[in-house]
């Protein structure tokens, strides 16, 4: 499903920035558990949240979606 | 805004499928009204949402989100 595979792509980035889930969502003012449960998979997550994650990410949406 | 930008871009591939929004929208089973309100950047749309136009519109999320 589309929300697990997101979640999985962001999880894949959020590693690779160094940052804990709990830092990275303080980062880009999200709500932890939102945050984690978006990595899960389980948030049909909307495009405004989407680009305040993959402007914390430092990527496009292009990328964020690269092979998705 | 990221709405208003994604909904131009919408737009735009929706044209040139040749379809009208009506046709779009029953094409891929999403109500006329809420899809012409995408297409407007009026709508916080939804990942399932957005990977329903994808797919209707034949292109990848990557795609769909190339230069935004």
């Amino acid at each position: 499903m589309i929300t697990e595979k997101i979640g999985n792509r962001i999880r894949e980035l959020r590693k690779e920035t160094g940052l804990s889930q709990e830092k990275f969502a303080a980062k880009i003012g999200m709500d932890r558990t939102y945050f984690a449960s978006v990595e899960l998979g389980k948030r049909n997550i909307s495009i405004v949240n989407l680009e305040k994650i993959a402007v914390g990410l430092d990527v496009s949406l292009a990328e964020l979606f690269l092979n998705i």
